[in-house]
């Protein structure tokens, strides 16, 4: 089997409120996060919440990076898509995590789009671990 | 311990090359998921790719949907996170995998920022059970 995506959700805790609370700060470390891991971004999408809060979208070539801030808990909820090969999700996701100055940080990796692999894919990949 | 959200990773295969490509219907589709579920649309940014496959995000009041789709393997891959207790992610989900004709829909939720509840919380529940 082979998949398309990795996709990983961090529970990013122990953040500043004012940094949390902050929509462009939060955007700009969000695009850079993006950056960071060799992605390359399409669109943007931030909007602040009333009283506080953030919630903000990156769409990359690769899929997306999602952010959603509770300053008043010090958490944020993040999440990164990529698919292919070329870009690791980890390496935004620890971006971020260090970025936000979180405390502690806790992620799961799901794979997605898993499909069987073909005849002609296997016979590939035997070629490349014969070579 | 309790929870301030679900998100659901779904994968939705089976579905019609035309229709995953098309970015107008898939950006009208998820709007409408979101509001199916009772939630409360802030923004949208939709992608088309080249040459073909749509991604796109609804910023919603509680959290987000977003798609990636690839209208060559008849493959979407969705997710929805909503936070609070009003909004139920799998009404979007069930609505998504009826509206793009899915044959075929495997899904996972995760909860989103576990926190310990708080005695005074504790104190409510226990009130709210008596009842």
């Amino acid at each position: 089997m082979k998949h398309l995506g990795r996709h990983v959700l961090a529970e990013i805790y122990g953040c500043e409120f004012e940094l949390l609370n902050d929509i462009e700060k939060v955007e700009e470390i969000m695009v850079n996060a993006a950056l960071e891991a060799g992605a390359e971004v399409r669109e943007c999408v931030f909007h602040k919440f009333s009283p506080q809060g953030v919630s903000g979208v990156v769409v990359i070539s690769e899929s997306h990076l999602a952010i959603h801030t509770w300053p008043e808990l010090g958490y944020a909820a993040v999440d990164v898509f990529t698919c292919g090969d070329r870009v690791n999700p980890w390496d935004a996701c620890n971006y971020l995590t260090s970025q936000f100055r979180a405390k502690h940080m806790s992620a799961r990796e799901t794979k997605r789009g898993i499909f069987p692999v073909t005849e002609e894919e296997e016979a590939d990949h035997q070629v490349a671990v014969n070579l």
